[in-house]
This record gives structure tokens, sequence and C-alpha cells, in this order.
């Protein structure tokens, strides 16, 4: 019967996009090399700087996905069997790092244990130790996307900083940037990454990076191989407002009106929010009495929240009923914590209501699979702190 | 903060828009006397008759609203000065007989309090006595959108039986057809009105009628004056496939889509569909401790609920905060039962997480205002019971 | 073959709907009774006064076609059995006429040959002649879709000046307004009449009228029935920004968009750039050896033109073979020119190869059917005019 | 003038998108991990097989371009110093032999003018020297969008069967790939190259391969890094009917309607129709007494005319005016021939209006540039060559 009415769709990604995006991708194409395409071209490219929070960084907009915003960035700066350090905490970063061994880097991984954030401590022993300074990069994921766990990327600088150390800083902000604080420029971050399907509030089909005028530097005479994400073949291009090849049009345009409205409603905004949401999810997870993946609640995320199910039940269970039955598309769990949680993403085009439907949607799933929660128990809960954290606005609609 | 995210538009019309029907209406604009026309018109024009129970009767597709469809209805079958009789039980039974005396027509109008449904041994009683036949038409409303409370057409129906009464049966399906079963030739209805922004689930603009042989007979020799509405202008040129004057494409293509969206999902199930969403909506309302405008369980109305807010508290507060704070919209009270009720709409493409948002949006923007309801309880209720009735389904992209 | 690419719409209406207008129709219905509603409504109902050329009248939208505005028109302000007195030069003058016979009006109608324009001596002689001013009203079409014949309102508002006759005047500007020059308040119009699908670039499901002070004075005490076309329904509730029954919002946010569209041209530009492809048009007409319907050049109209077929051949042929092997729509002769005339609409959404493709593709469809033309004589005569009178733009589009 | 009205995109790409495709692209984003997803992946890697002329071979579509798929095609087979051999004709060989070079391999390059197609004799000598089989690939362009010279693949195949020799075949098909005939199992193509903005008529977005079993066996232990590329990431997930990372979704169901809209067709139809519209294209060319860039009548180019301007004249010029006079956008003259030709695309969803509508702006842009060709002769020497080919059709509007 859920065939019926809006599909919830609640996964980290690819977010809801906004009915304003849609239309404004709904459009014939258009001659790439006109002389008013640079128009388009250097709005989009000049805006993304503003939610990357650069700048002094030059921007890079690929016809690809986040996983080719990994790729762009490690290939234009690194050198075959360079050595990089990156903490495995989940799916993405695991994905990640092996990106970097199959392109023939050299990678010291710290692993720990799914649910936890970046050991600072050793990150910064190991860096402490490398003193002739080998590692070229380190390479973080902001927010671990499997677990909805946030790393602290000015404590990571902070650790380079402190001794010195010249490594690139790496940071995937796929899951963070234009939904949580990503501050490029202060956290003086070299290479970061995100997709458009997540904050940004588009389908998938863009990987962007930035890059700090220090990474521009080393792109000039690393080695490893590129022409389709070659940072080089972009710059000449953009600098003209055009692209070496065909872009994506519609992509653009609806990139063009989600800047516009993260503009509209400033990131400060933003980042309040996706932190309201969060916390409502989370005090729903507290009365249904389970656990979220996450362990440090100074690490939780503000995008996605993973919620543990109980021993003896499986999650999976969860995401077919509810996407079955209710027509609310929940996230799996990855790998390694397949089976045991399940995610609700919380970032982009979200309000209230969308979150608290999940939350009833979620409570029925569970319940059908026999995990013992109180039906309503999380959506009173979320509902409550919404309620006394509410302002009311106007305008809805006809602005736009 | 709800400027994010969807809105809830749980008015009792106009319903929500499936994507695959705003799909169907997003195309230019195309000639109406071409070749190719005729094709799409008698679609439209034979499948609606499916939706409003009859084979015998002829459709008609105006380009208006259902205010239209009402005088189009009214002055293409009766007389200047012409006796009918109606019953009052809300506004839109109310504006109905209001347009009948400011066309001439002589109305009989049987007042009941609103929230009760029509008097069906008065009604009898009136047509017992009209031995001389003098009444040319009962006018009905199906459906009170107002107090979300619903007729029983074929008591109706059995009245005119019994007493062999020859008045032409006429009724406002507006909020009703597509959505609870409507037997036009079954009940022997003669005139059968309906609009495109309920049931149909596409936006206002298209009147439509349903008019039986008896009827269409009368039409032939009646002397209200309608040109615009005119069946026969309408006959002449939909026997050819084509409209008297331009008609609305991209709505005639979204009527199309709605009606091949029907057709799919089957008629009954459409109709158990939003029984099951009223039911857990009155869950909710009893499990808040209130009481819903309509008073006889028989009559609840499956389309529309209009919950009665407590003594000394203002209805017209909750839909404001509602609004303006959760980006839910429900229907106000109106008229007599301004300020005394909000209004819950259930029809169209809706399913169960959408009544469910709206539950919990009601309920924090009525404790808002102070009626003592606890949080959590409605949605707990109604999930209760879609839980216990619901059904997997599967295949829900793709298709379309 | 024609089946791919873009359909050629070029019938004189409904017309092409711009992609911006289209988009901006894309979206789900909306409550029609919220806080944020008047906003839209007001803006409309402001912004189309303008292209009526009117600050002092009042402007009205109904969720119909111009044929419902014609009776809006006439409903409002007469009373039955009053004289009218109307000119008929075409299909639509003639279904007007008909309109008012059918209301109970009782018209004097001068017929002139069609092709004509309104013969001014004639209709002077009679208004001269009324001098118990019998004649409630004048009714006269800007201009005659049929046959591509424009009037001079002007000297219809002289007739009447001179005579200080009360009469209202009542002008049809469906093919008019928003594509030639249209000034309701110089001209003394009592009511001026149009639909979406024309110069508004839009689907046909809007009817509009402008209403002067006089014309609504009168509609206080007339006695021709209306509710769905009442003026005063509708002025007590556009008055507080809402409608008096659902209207049909993607086409206000359509007329929103257009609206803005002509506002960005500016109607001067708007009037050059209709004459300027008509002026194309009929280049191409005089070097096919053709003759155009309408017989005075003065009277030629800017948005539509009627081409004689030579004797012997027919018409609805050229027409049939544009659509069925160019996939170009061209108008049919109506009545009394079917089958001598094709028209050739031009007004809208249209630029000039839009229109030389038409002439390229009517080109060939006249030959097929036999007409002695020469291919590509009207393009390069067409071609040559545009050329000699272009100019350069840029930034056709990120505008918008 | 020309901002009002369609914009006529006649580049060789992107093409236009019919709007039955935009309408399939407009929807919100939705699970690429659900249960539904797989039907969706499985049809459009299923169906472009079809267009590539394939039944033995295995597809991929990445969320690049045209040049991501060059880039896929190379590394997922060849190694580190591998020589391949390959014809430079125009800019897009030229790109393609770049690409080589930067990934390490070393190639040898057989130069023509351009203007010519490939060297059947010197490629064959070079194949008839390399007796030690040096050679790994053969990588040509089959349609060559800078000159509007077509290969004959089938000769190239000839050559390699000839001497036995074991190079992989690779073609790009980027605009010749469901434009004209193109049969990867009949000519044994190894790697089959196209991107999504051509023949297949979406956005630029997705980059399509198609490879053999040999080209796969290769890619098994060959050496050239790829991770966002890799055949083999893909083969795993798509075998489940999932992408190993996020795809376009939008794209993927534009995808599935264009597929939808050629098998309706019918390949054999859509050459036919590409082909009457060139022959068109080419007889204006002629009767404007001009040449183009092509030089053999035996390669001339189905999907894109390169029009060679006369001595003094700059084809820059013809461009500029011919967009910001006429809203038409021509293809500009690349690298050796920039200002030399200016090109017209006429493959994709287009019709021979739009192309008419093209050589009148055309006509009217070289005549103010100064050309001397005469008005009209293009258009009547093309529109002589349809009359005499064209078909009558039905039913352009209502099947979809």
């Amino acid at each position: 019967m859920s065939i019926h009415g809006k599909n919830f769709l609640m996964v980290p990604g690819p977010t809801n996009v906004p009915d304003r995006v849609l239309r404004a991708m709904h459009r014939n194409s258009e001659d790439h090399r006109s002389p008013d395409f640079p128009a388009l071209a250097k709005t989009v490219l000049e805006n993304i700087k503003w939610v990357f929070g650069t700048t002094k960084g030059r921007s890079f907009i690929f016809p690809a996905s986040g996983t080719g915003a990994w790729e762009a960035a490690l290939t234009n700066t690194l050198n075959k069997g360079d050595k990089v350090i990156s903490v495995r905490f989940g799916q993405f970063s695991h994905l990640w790092i092996d990106m970097m061994q199959r392109l023939g880097l050299e990678v010291t991984i710290l692993d720990v244990d799914w649910g936890e954030g970046i050991p600072i401590d050793i990150l910064s022993s190991y860096i402490a130790q490398d003193t002739r300074h080998e590692y070229q990069a380190v390479c973080v994921v902001h927010n671990e996307t499997t677990t909805g766990v946030t790393t602290d990327i000015a404590a990571v600088r902070n650790i380079l900083d402190r001794y010195h150390h010249p490594a690139l800083l790496m940071v995937d902000g796929v899951s963070s940037i234009a939904s949580i604080p990503f501050k490029m420029d202060e956290w003086k971050v070299d290479l970061a990454i995100t997709g458009s399907q997540k904050g940004l509030m588009l389908p998938a089909g863009l990987g962007m990076v930035c890059a700090s005028e220090k990474a521009l530097e080393r792109s000039k005479k690393n080695n490893l191989h590129r022409v389709f994400f070659s940072f080089e073949d972009m710059i000449v291009n953009n600098d003209v407002g055009y692209f070496p090849y065909t872009p994506s049009i519609p992509l653009l345009y609806g990139l063009k009106e989600s800047l516009a409205m993260l503009m509209e409603e400033g990131l400060e905004s933003v980042y309040v929010r996706h932190r309201r949401l969060a916390h409502g999810v989370r005090r729903a997870v507290e009365a249904w009495g389970l656990k979220t993946c996450c362990k440090n609640p100074k690490e939780y995320s503000d995008t996605v929240t993973a919620v543990v199910v109980p021993e003896g039940f499986d999650a999976q269970q969860v995401i077919r009923i509810a996407y079955e039955k209710y027509n609310l598309s929940l996230g799996a769990g990855l790998m390694k914590v397949r089976g045991r949680v399940f995610r609700i993403g919380h970032l982009g085009d979200l309000n209230e209501l969308m979150v608290l439907a999940t939350l009833a949607g979620t409570e029925m799933a569970m319940l059908e699979v026999g995990i013992p929660i109180k039906l309503g128990s999380g959506v009173a809960a979320a509902s409550e702190y919404y309620m006394k954290t509410s302002k009311q606005v106007r305008g809805l609609f006809n602005n736009v």
C-alpha cells in the first residue's frame, strides 16, 4: 500500500532534491562553448568555495561522484610510492584507503573499532615520529557515514602544526560539507572533497574538490597519472569559463540553485538546523532504549545516526520492512556493522515532520521485527525537543 | 525553519499531486484541433466514467472548478423558478444552495446541526408529501468537507424510488469521488459532480459532471441560461473528439495519468486505502481524548476528519502554528465551526507516514496552544493500527 | 519521420509555453487558504492590469477560458433583453454574438465580408441614431483570429464619445492583449477580455477580464444570472487575497512568471517584436504570390496571418501535410473560410528561426498540394527583412 | 530579440534532449541500494548493448563524460609503456592520443590533413610490418566531430584480420553510436566508447563502454591504474544490479527513456533519418557554392557537417552572429580549422524544420559577414530533397 504518496528518502545520501532544484535542472541542453556559458561556470566555481569555507583555495567540479573526487585529490598531488597515513573507522575510510593502495601509494593504516573516532593520540605519535617527513599526506574522513562518527579536523591540523609536518591534509567532506561546519581555510585543509548528492541536495553526478595553494604547487610536479581528473586541464579551461570536456549542464544549473538556497538560509543556520534535527533523532534512540553506533557523544554526527539493534535482531529486516511496508528508505549497515545497525540520514533538505515520520515508520518496523520498543516513544521524545526549540517562519511559497 | 523540506499538504483539497502526474503535465501546448487530439480527449472522457461508477451516463469535463460543475449541473437541467430540495449541513452544501437561489430556483432547505448528516426521515416526509412532483431535483452533498460527514446516497435514492418521485438526483461528489465508493449507475444518480483537485490528485482547474440519460433529456428543453457550461456545445464537440473552446491541455494529460494510476491500483483498493488511513486518524483523535465534528460513526468521512478543539481554545491557532512552525497545512473550520474545529484531509496520494507526520505536527501545535494532549499518543494509536493492517509491497520505482 | 524533434506549434493559440513558465508551473499543490497565498494572488491580479493598459480598472482571473471571460463580462453588467450592437467578421465575433443571444440579449449584428474589418461608418450611424441610448453595450473583437484582421478600438471609442453615448465598450482582446498595443484606460474600454493561452504564453485555463469603474457600477444592479463568473464573489475574496473557490495554482504561478518575462522585455518591445515577425510572414506571402485574407493593410494583424490558397486548392490539405509530414501545426480556416485559408499564428514566445522554419514547412506543404509557389521564396523574403532589422543580444541563458 | 522562443541547439553535441526524456529525469533521488534499484540498472545496462550492436560484449556506464570512457577503455586493458597506433585527423583523435601519451603509452601517430579520413593503406602497412605484434591496440575515432569525417571501421577490422594481428580494436563512437550504423560484434570491436550527450539525446554525464571478451580478459592482468574507472569494481556490483558508488539516478532514468524511444523507432530508422537530414544539409552547402571540410564523399558524416567559409572570412563571426542575433548555436571550428569552418550538428532528436531553420539562420549570418551566398538557396535545396523523400506519420502526441 505504501506505493502511494511520497517515498521518505532518509538514507544518508543521495538526499532529497528540493523541488526548486528539480525545476532548475529541467531544461534542454545548451552549447557549453557559447559566450553565455562562462557566467554559469564561474558562478558555481566561485560559490562552492564559500561552502567549503575557503577564499584562498581553488575549486574543481568534475562530472563524477565523490569517489572520483577522491581520485582527483590523490592523483593530482602525490607520486607513485608515496607514503600516506590514514584512519580506517568505517566503510568510506576503508574504500578511500583501498583506492590509495590501488593507485600505488604506501598507506599507514590506523584501525579503530567501528563506532570510534580517529585516535588523535596515536595519529599524533606517528606524525611526531616521522621526523624525516616521509608522510606526504594525512588523509581523513570528516564524517564517517558508516557509523555516524565525526572527526575533529582542527585537532588533526594541530598535530601537523605542532610537529611542523609538511604533509598535505586531505579531508573527505562528502557527508559533512554544507551540513556541518567545515572550515577549509581555518583548518588549513589542502584537499577538501565532496559530492553533489548530500548537503548540496542534488542528484549524484558532481565530484568537487577544493585545493590549497600548496596542493596546487604539488600538482605541478607530481607523477600519478590522470587525465579525466586533471587539475591542470581544468584550470586552463575554467580560467576562461569553460570545461575541458562536456559538463553535465543540468547539474550545474541545479548546483547554482542549491547554492542560492544555502546562501538565502545562511551556512550558520544550515548547521543549526542539521544539529537540531539530529538532536531529535538521538532523543528518540534514547527513548527507545537503544544505542547509537557512535560511542563518544562529542563525535556524534549531525548528518547521520547509525542505530544499533539489540543482540539477536537483524537490522536488515528493519530496513526491509520500513521500505516495503511504509515507503521509508533507511540506510543499511555496511561491511563490519551489516545487520547490526540501520542508519537514519538527517541531512539536506529536511524538516521536523519528515524526521518524525521517519521515526514513526522506524518504530513500526522495529516492532514488527520484534525489537521491544514502545510505539510513539521516539516520536514523542523528538517532538518534545522540536517543540521546545521551534520558531515561527513565514513565506514558504511564492518567493521562488 | 520549516521552510526546508516538504510542505505537508493535508487540507482536504487541493491534494498532493503525484510526481508522475506533475511530469505528465510538464509539456508545451499543442494544437487542440489536430487529428491526434481526439485520442486524448476520448480517453479521459471515457475513463472518468469508470471513476463515477457509470457506463450509461455521459461525462463532461469543463475547464473550471467544482463550483463550475455545480453550475453546469443546475443550469443544464432546470428551469427558472423550479422547486428543488436540499440539505444544509456545512459550508459546501450552503454554497451550493446559495447558487441555486441566485440562479432563480426555489429551494426547500433542510437545516441540521453541523456535524450531523442528512435527515433521511425528514427528507423522506417532504418527498412523500410532494405528490404533485413539484420538486424537480433533490440536491445532496455526498461528503460534506466542512464537517467530515458522509451521506448515504443509496438511502436518498430509496426515498425517491419508494414514492416514485421523478425528481433528478444531483450529487456533489467533489470530496468523495475517486476516494470513497461512488456508484452512479447503481444509485441512479442523475447528475454527479466532481473537481480535479481531490481524489483525482490534480491541481484545480477541471470541473467534471456525469449526467444520466434522464438528465440529458431534461437538458434539451430546460431554460436556465448557460453557454460556457452548455452540455449541448460539449456534446457536439466531444462527439468528434474536441472541445467547444480551448481546453487546458496539461490538465487533460494529468487526468489521463491520474486515471491510469487509479486503474493500476483498482478502485476497490483505493477505497480500502482511504478507509484505512482514515481509521488511523480517528484512532489518534480518540487517543488525544478529543471528538470529531461528525457525530455519527456511520457517517464518518474517509476523506476528511474535522477535529473539535476543547472549549476555550481556538482551532485557528493550531492551524497557524502547524503551518508556520512545521510546514504542515491543515484545513480551517469554516463558517459556523470556524475556530471550533481544524480539519485533516486524508485523501488522494497519501501513505501512512504522511499521515503520521501530520499527527505528530498536530500534536505539537495543539500542545503549544495549551490543549492538554499527550505527545506521541495519537501517533502511537494510529501506528498501532497501521502496523496491524499493513502489507508488504514492492516495485515502488522504475515502473513509471 | 516528423515524430522526432520539436513540434512547431504555429496555430494562433494555444501558443508555445516558454520553458521558464513550464518550470514555474511544475509544483505540488498548496493550500489556497494559507497566509502565504495572498502574495501570489495579489501579484498576478495587479500585474495583469499593466498588460491590459489600465491603472483604474479592476482585474478578474477566472479558472476558465476566454469563452468564460466573455460570459463574465456580459453576465455581470447587462440585463435580460438589453440591446447591444456588435460586428461579425469571423468565427470569434460570431461565437460571442451567439453567446449574447443565448444569454437573452437583443443583438444588432453588423455583418461584413470575412477579411474586412469593422465598418466604422456604419457603426457610427447606428450609434448616432440611437439617441435614446438603447444600446447598453458595443461589443467588438480587437483582433479577429479567424481572418487576421485588427480593429481600431480608438476609433470605436471616438464614435461613442462623439455622440456622448453611454453604452459600455466591451472588447475581446484574446488574441491581441500582450502582443499588440492595447490601451484600456486610454481607449476607455469598459470590459476588456483575454485568455491565458495567447500572448500570455500559458496553457489555456485562465479567463481574464478587466472592468472599468463604470462597468463595476453596472454590475451592482444588473440582473443576468451568474455565480461561477460573479464579479461580486471575486471582489469579496480577492480583496483579502483569496479566490471564492479553488484556483488553478500552477497556472497562477505560470502567470506570475510570464508576466515577469513581459516586464523584463517591456511591452513596447513585445509589440515591436510581434510586428517585426508578422512583417516577415507577410513578405513571404507576397513572395509566394498569394493574398492574405485581411484585405486592408491598415488592419493587418500582427498576431495571425490567414493565407488564402488559390482557387481550386484545399487549405485543409496544406495543413494536414504540414502536420503529418513536418510536425508543423498551422491553424485551419474556420466556418466561412474553411478550406480557403490556412493560418499562421505568430504570437507569443517566438523568434525569427521558428517563423522561418514555419515558412519552409508551409512551402513544402503547399507545393505538395500543387500550389505553384517557388521553394525558398518565402523564406528568402522573410529572411531578408529579418536580416535588415536584426539586433545583437546576449545572455540567453543563466539569467533565469 | 532572439532571446525569445526556442534556442536552436545545432552543435554536434550536446544535442537536444527530448521533452519525454526531460520529464523522465524530473524526479527526486532514490535509494540506490534499494531492492527495486536493480530493475533499473539491469535494464539500461542490457539495452545499451543493443545500441552498440553487441550481444557478446559487456557494457559499462560511468557517471562521467566520453573523455572518462576513453580513460576507462585504456586503463582497464593496457600496460604502462604499451605500444598503440592511432590516426590523428581532428581534435578528438588528437585529444585521445594526448591522453594515451599522458597515461604512459607509446603511440604511433598517423597524421593526415584535417578533412581527410584515416589512411587505410598506411595503417595497413604498419600493421603488416608489426610481425612481432608489438601494437597492443589500434585506436580509431569512428566519426571525427571536428571535420565531419567518418571512418570505415570494417576496413580497419579487415587489416587486423588479414595479418592475424591480436591488437585490441578500440573505437571512439561518441558522435556516431545511436546515429549512424555501429556494429560492435560484426566488426569485432574490443572497446567501443560513447557518451550520453549525442545520439542518446541526454545531457552529458554518462560515459559508456562496451568491452569484448578479449578486452575483459586483458583487464584481468593489465597494470595501468584505475579505481573510479575500474571494470572490475563495476562488474562485481553490476552483477547484482548495483553500482560501486552513487550513480546519477536522473540520467539513468533518462537513459532508460531514450533507449525506449530508440527502440520504438528502430535503429535502422534512426540511421535512415540521420542520413536523410544530413543529405539535406549537404545539398544546402552545395547550393551555397561552398565546400564541406570532409573531402571524400564516401566519408561524409551523417551526424555533423563542417562547412568551410571562403578565404578571407572568419567562421567565428558567422557563429557569433547566428547565436547573438538568431538564437542559433552552431559548432566552432576547432584547433587547426578554427575560423575556417563552422559546424552544423545534425544528430539526435531532430526533424526537417529544425534543420531548415538552421539553414535559414546560417544564411543570414553568412550574408551579414559578407559571404556571398543567395538567401533562401540552401533552404530551397534542402527543402526540395526533404519534400521528395517525405512520408506521412501520425500520432505525434498522446502516446507518451
